[in-house]
């Protein structure tokens, strides 16, 4: 199908850029002219970035994190305390708690959730890998940093079996009303766990 | 700045992913990280379509529509009819009146509006190549399709003045009630354009 009146080159761009996550067949389009318009600028760079990262960015064969170097630049650092380690779905989520800064420790990257109607099995994510991790000693907390969906608490409940014999410290994050949110605009579910989770002034 | 705790590379690429209209930081390193899960399918053809559309495509020497081949697709089919030229601001505009299946004649691209503010001219635009193309006979009809912006309708003007000795008639997109749409979500400009072009049932 001939999505403009525009040669295949261009066709095939918009395809493409229609499979980004947020982009339609029209914002592709928009987006395929914004490109042709700065071609120096954004569209000849973005090429180059592409085939780059493509090449260059690898698995951490620790943690399971996105990097140029493998161990990746958070596993590598010294300075992080390697007694914690922080356990989230994928890099996207690892990319939030870093910057929240409130994170020292290292991370382990599930990649995914146990979703049986994905058809996504234990087996499928990174936890053997966690195990061993955690069985290999020197680790004393774990932070199960799964959604608060009910696949990321299935899986929470599945790390929680699988890990609670290792001698190793198991922690979730807390529930609650998010800083700055409005109670109104808030869930019942949500307001019920903060009120139950109430802390003295 | 580093965006990430990843590499260069990806840092790279999601600073150029935010220039894309749309995109913002946090839809970018979404779409990195989309990218990086679909390597084969989705990234590095769209480092190939980048690269081929930045080199192929280039812009009409008659009418400046872009397309791989010059001139261009709509100039070089035989079958539309030459006599009427619809006058559009970009691309994506020849885009949109392509979509309607409505003109059947060719187009003639300005590449913008003139606008004080923003410092463009009429000089800076493609109006002496449609002069020409106006006074070169042929031509029956010039279609001022320009949006119903201050800009548009002022380069409108400065169109209609340039071209209306040169005995060809020169028309405008009509103004009305958009075809699906609500007259209680509508402005007043539009309505009162809708109702003072009322037409007979």
């Amino acid at each position: 199908m001939r999505h403009t009146p525009a040669g295949p080159e261009l066709d095939r761009l918009i395809s493409l850029l229609a499979k980004l996550p947020g982009f339609g067949p029209r914002s592709a389009k928009r987006a395929a002219l914004h490109l042709l318009r700065k071609r120096q600028e954004v569209m000849e760079p973005l090429a180059l970035a592409l085939t780059q990262a493509a090449e260059k960015v690898v698995t951490c064969s620790i943690c399971g994190n996105w990097d140029s170097v493998d161990p990746c630049a958070i596993c590598a650092n010294q300075t992080r305390q390697t007694g914690i380690i922080c356990v989230v779905e994928d890099v996207g989520d690892l990319w939030a708690m870093e910057r929240s800064g409130a994170h020292k420790g290292l991370y382990h990257v599930l990649g995914g959730v146990i979703s049986p109607l994905d058809g996504v099995s234990a087996d499928d994510l990174n936890i053997a890998s966690l195990a061993q991790r955690a069985s290999a000693g020197g680790v004393k907390e774990i932070v199960l940093a799964t959604s608060a969906t009910i696949d990321g608490q299935t899986t929470a409940h599945y790390l929680q079996e699988r890990l609670e014999n290792l001698g190793v410290e198991l922690t979730r994050l807390s529930h609650g009303v998010p800083v700055g949110g409005e109670l109104d605009h808030l869930d019942e579910g949500t307001l019920a766990a903060a009120l139950k989770s109430r802390r003295p002034l």
